[in-house]
């Protein structure tokens, strides 16, 4: 497997946004209040108006160009992209006959992913990630759908991103029944397009984890603690955005709404089973995290233990032998009395004590190598090289699988 | 971003009354048994009572003035600030009819919020949090609501904070649809005044867990540890205030009552889903604290890991030196045989052991060195520096438009 | 706060009943059949039959002169106290017309808390908690509750405590509308009693928690250990009284049944909202233990890490420094070379050789408290003296507002 | 309290077959195909066939011997003990008419305890454990129910075993109401001894588990280890064997069945209370178990804190002093300079320097008292004491208790 | 027991696939889409038609070579082995007439087990667990069902392994009741060996973490903790495969099916009793490598207690010891003075100092000994014997039940 290019771990705490999130108005402010930062993008206006023959798409100035489209047959997808004009915002809310408390949870970014019935109209607000261009990690994205009878409204917070391209792909080449059918159909298709988005972003935490794995168990340092705390920070984030969206498909199908079709329903399920298969994966990446964890507090005490081995080796070893030479370097009289130190004029003395010595260490350290205390010094080498081997072996097939 | 300037956190112990909390009579007690404080504030009746066209808004000198604005058509909104006068408190008991187990909820605090059908009363039990002026912290304060079909009663524990201060002006300046709605809707726009009131203590806290994330990584200290502590606590108190609040809400919005009109319905579906937001970022929150529970626990045990890095590779150097020192302090008598010590009358004696000794410690750091012991050292510096950058790089759009 | 006494934690380990619990069976015997111990209690048999006006209030020698009472409209409370005498326990069986499985979970306890419905008998098992006389801690008890239509017989396991003295005098004296009601209010009272009885033993969980933590974070010792275990231990054995009773209670309201009016339902409403209340407060004290174990587990590391620091200092001082002494003890002969110890004959060797000591000591001491390793030492001083004002500073409102 | 006797760990390992177990076919094998093991034991055959006044009871050759009784009015209890002949269970499926399903779940055991209904048989498959002669740990068999209208029939594992003996008692001697019911009685009577069998099992639990509190605080050893592991281990397996169980005895008592008369669901639901009980038991068990194991952590740690104090305080001592000894065991030439180690020739050279090595010494040890270093020491051993005297104290009522 | 086999732990990370799994398309491509690996294995197409007396068995070429049998009374079982060819998959979805996102499902591996219904077609997506031949592990395929009136269309990812061997031959003889039955019996037969082949994979791992329990407590290495790791991941992924499995047969018996008759509904019963078995032994398993991950870190901190000791038992003997040998290794001028280290001038000074080093070392040997500090080293000898001879005494009963 081609090692993943991460980027730095700095750039992997961007989702800021996401974490202290949600907006929220001044407590006690008019419901319905716009909030618009001061630096937001000004919304793009875009409109694809088709049927199974025909089809305008174009950049609309001003909301009130829709007009035209809203009550004609054809689907009109009304694809605003920014919030930063409040004056625009609020006559779009006129256009399409939004609620107050609509157009805010349109506005007021982040809302939490849910469906709501209007009158005549559904709303769903949903959030949206797109994969970092390099390494791990996301933007974030809420994406609010207002369906009415022929019409479908999105809106979007920025222009730059999203994954609805293949969508507008499908539209503009008439590919496949996208242009033959209604405007729930168009919805669905969308919402499958940011579900299936999800899939990406998760791919790549999956390969950064079996990275940080082979990191905790070959060479944890503390960026190794960092890595895996972040990655289950954000994975947090993730579970956040994708479970009430679960919720909210559910409530689509169970719930049912004459906007949305029977035949859009069986549609519905499956996107159902995909959210259900992103939360499966995100609850499985958090327990391997958390997993980590363990093991890598584990493997810092296994590396204490080696370095107190280490420690205790040598003192061991070298503590005795000094105490030894320590006794022999007392300055008792020999001359006083024969008991005296006598060894001090022995003619073998030096030898034998050196003998003695050497005797002590090398039982010291055989004493050690029965316990088994050398052992690691060799076997972490090997297992490192083998489980590179192993690595790439079977990479291979797994990488080719992906890309194909 | 800012610094965040932080309370010493000695005071961040302060809402003490919402850890071993919740209210109870003397066991066996009478029912409605009202316990007064000895040091409470004695109320202050404020009353709003307005129609599209007139407002009246004065501050009452006794319950029983109320009386003429309770059956007429406008809406009469009685704000009794403070517990202090069982008298008063009883007399309006009598004035709203109150049953005596209501009034008993309403005085005794704090209550568990809740949600309870009188007759003709809907009475609600919710718990207002406000931000401590500076740092993170709150307090926190028992709301009461009795809603009737011309009036809402709200009797809070204390006149100094509320979060109502936003309605009051709308009402005053007559803003928005509020002065056209029912005393039902102005129910609706007090209770979601009160959990949008936590937002701005959860933002709190969710920058001081940022700090702390850092401080954790970067210097972790026996302080920390006790803040990380403190804020699960203080989260666990949050979690209880909004838990039963959002379930009040949730079961007004299920079961219905004729007080409580279908328009103000949506409202508190969405206010609702605020509380539900509320409740996920306080999860999310534990959440986080938790993971940094572990994060400090590995961070201690890896300075552990060089501090005693820095013993080992010191005792490694210098005992077997010491060893070899002590070994030529040895009086072995060289007069009495050539092999005893020939070494110490050796010409290049001395230099040789020097450089024997050095030798060793070259190769034990070099030995060291290969597995990596004096890499942290640097590194460490370097990713401090480096995070300090990152950091207030990414701070700049983020407080901008917080603030905006 | 007055220092609260904590009892020596030995007497804490008390309620052993409640841990292994659960009265059972020899298994296969005879449904029905009443175990009692040899050294139980003989019953006491207390009567209060009051209605509005009068008053009997009699201790009886036998079940049977309780027969004369009880199919009067008057409400007559039959408060059997110990479980001592089989006989009398039949005879109040056969009196009562007591199924004989209601009588089996009467007489062998400990029983789960629980309601049961008989043919025109209500039959509930409750569980009592009264706080030690000293410092934390309580005592267990179960109270059996039949409340028929003129009648309410309690059976409790012994005379000593019970937390219905108030109950007593509210009839004795009248007080309030308790001798206006029929029985079923005063099997609310009761159980009312009950409940609230929880409140002062977690109360004295709560102020021990915060003594915990504050010896947790100063002083950890092992016994602190010991405390936070025994403490979760206790814990448990309340959440498991109280859960049961809980839904014994909601089972109640939502149920029905027609020895409970309608009136006494809103006031049982009350009861379980603080049944729900203590259940809180105890998860609150659960999870706040289980944290103190974390923080705990933490200080040890911590103290572990000083105690090393301590070692790694006076280790990397005094070794080197060793080392060089241990050279220049030496005794390579000076007379045989010029390079032998030339140092030793040198003018200014000694003051030189000391010179180069302290230099090196220095060097590693400003090394040591430049990574700041002698921060610690002050800072923990400081830091206790802090908490301690801080402690008695808030300490006066809280125990003043408890009290009055 | 006598120390409860253990036998040697290894024997607890025992309940094998509940750990990996469930019985399973070769995949893809004849649903209803019966595995019998070469080794089991071949069956017996017991009847008991009564009414209220008459009683036969046999050991049968054959299951066709049961013919007779089947179909009369009396209650035919035909006991099955041991699965060793297929020959001979096939033909008690015939004679019973049971579905080959039924037959498979009852040999091939073994399976998850559960409830079936069939035409006119309603099939039971239960648990039963039954304790260890000597110390903690249980053997645990299935016992399967075919409860027809006039006759049960319970198939065993094993006939060694049982808790059935108080029940057969009861049959033989007529005591009670037993031989007065119909089947579905002696059903009952036989669940609720199943049920009641747990109890003792548990309560062994209890006392071992309190058993290793106090080795855990006062000597926790690796075996501790073990121990609480295997604990957490069984009682898992004693939880996944009443957990069904309870389900399946509430599903009873709910579905309902027209072969249990409402009569014995009074009895049904006191034995639903027992499993519940008893679910209870081992719930607050594996908490402890798991508390536990969070102290003997601690206590590891702090067991290696006091190494570590010990350690310190030796070399922290002796080093320096040894360095003192080592600066004037240098061989600096005092001839060639008056600065070169003066103090050798002083007069009180030798006796200042014991005394200064003295003074640093003491102030060492009076540095570590101060920090209450040598607290624990003591300490320790008074704690033990108290413990073992406190332990003797309460143990007494309590064993009288449970043996009276 | 026969020690188990265990493959080298890197094949063990095979089952990759399942880890960070879940196919997803494109975002955004069309609903339908087949995505077709490159390598995939092309389809193998075989066909058993068959009633009571007749049966057809072959390989069909074409998918349309079905047509002929699809209509006809008989029961057809086409079984499609490996997902290589677009145009042979696409014209097998016209054949069966299935709906686009069927197709999908069916081709787009791996998908989340579900059961749906279409028109007159019931489509089941199950995951088959095969044993890998050596050690622990398993290879995981999809296997989707699609079941008509009188056909089974099942699609295997490849067609190497199944667990449908022996269904095979139990048609081609014509054992059991399966030539009598329609295709829904085969399609529960065929389940019903997915779910049963769980039971064998799970059998290895029970086997293997008794091992790793023993590994653990006798000699925890690295590779121990990178072991429990593992197991925990893949039974993660088992759980993952099982948890959907078993509500999808739930909601089959739950919602009912005009194809699955009422016959074979109490067969999926008894398979769905498997899967809650097999969910069961998952998390049990699950539950036990948590607690050992817990006893490893213990064994970690007890191993590291044992190094420490070993360090202080040498540290403390010999420091205090060598600390009075530099103590006479001083070189104070005994000429000067009286006072200047008379002793080295004694008689019986040299004898004297070393029985007095030689008292010092026996008396901290004894209080080392009387802390009981060497008791670990012999004990942990005979504890692993011990447990070695238990092993071998009950492995024999064990391994013949499961062969036999």
């Amino acid at each position: 497997m081609a090692k993943i290019r991460l980027r730095p771990i700095k750039a992997t705490t961007k989702p800021r946004d996401d974490r202290d999130d949600y907006f929220y108005d001044q407590p006690g402010s008019l419901p319905g209040t716009l909030s618009i930062e001061a630096d937001a993008t000004p919304p793009v206006i875009l409109l694809f108006d088709y049927n199974q023959t025909a089809l305008t798409c174009q950049e609309l100035a001003t909301p009130e160009e829709c007009f035209p489209y809203l009550d004609t047959d054809s689907v009109s997808w009304v694809d605003v992209q920014g919030l930063g004009s409040e004056n625009i915002l609020q006559r779009l809310g006129q256009v399409f006959k939004l609620h107050p408390l609509v157009l805010e949870d349109i506005v007021n970014v982040p809302q939490r992913p849910k469906v709501e019935e209007y009158e005549d109209q559904l709303v769903i607000i949903a959030r949206m990630v797109i994969p970092k261009e390099s390494g791990v990690g996301f933007y974030s994205e809420q994406v609010s759908f207002v369906l009415g009878e022929h019409y479908l409204l999105t809106v979007q917070e920025e222009p730059e991103h999203d994954c609805f391209e293949q969508v507008r792909m499908r539209i503009r080449h008439n590919k496949g029944v996208l242009r033959k059918q209604k405007a729930d159909y168009l919805a669905y298709t969308l919402i499958d397009a940011i579900i299936d988005g999800f899939f990406p972003v998760l791919e790549a935490y999956g390969e950064y984890i079996e990275d940080l794995e082979e990191e905790v168990i070959t060479n944890p340092t503390r960026q190794t603690l960092q890595k895996i705390y972040r990655v289950r920070r954000e994975l947090l984030t993730l579970r956040r955005a994708i479970w009430p969206q679960r919720d909210a498909i559910n409530s689509l199908i169970r719930d049912g709404n004459e906007l949305i079709t029977d035949h859009v329903h069986i549609y519905l399920r499956d996107c159902y089973d995909h959210a259900v298969q992103v939360l499966d994966m995100v609850e499985t990446y958090r327990e391997l995290t958390s997993g980590l964890m363990d093991v890598y507090l584990s493997a810092v005490s296994n590396r204490m233990n080696e370095i107190m081995k280490l420690l205790t080796v040598i003192s061991s070893i070298f503590i005795p032998l000094t105490f030894i030479a320590g006794v022999y370097g007392m300055n008792f009289n020999t001359e006083k009395s024969p008991w005296n130190m006598p060894e001090l004029n022995w003619y073998w003395g030096y030898p034998l004590c050196l003998a003695g010595m050497a005797a002590i260490a090398f039982g010291l350290i055989y004493f050690f190598w029965r316990r088994g205390w050398f052992e690691n010094f060799s076997t972490i080498q090997d297992e490192e090289t083998e489980a590179n081997i192993h690595k790439s072996a079977i990479a291979t097939p797994r990488s080719k699988r992906r890309r194909s």
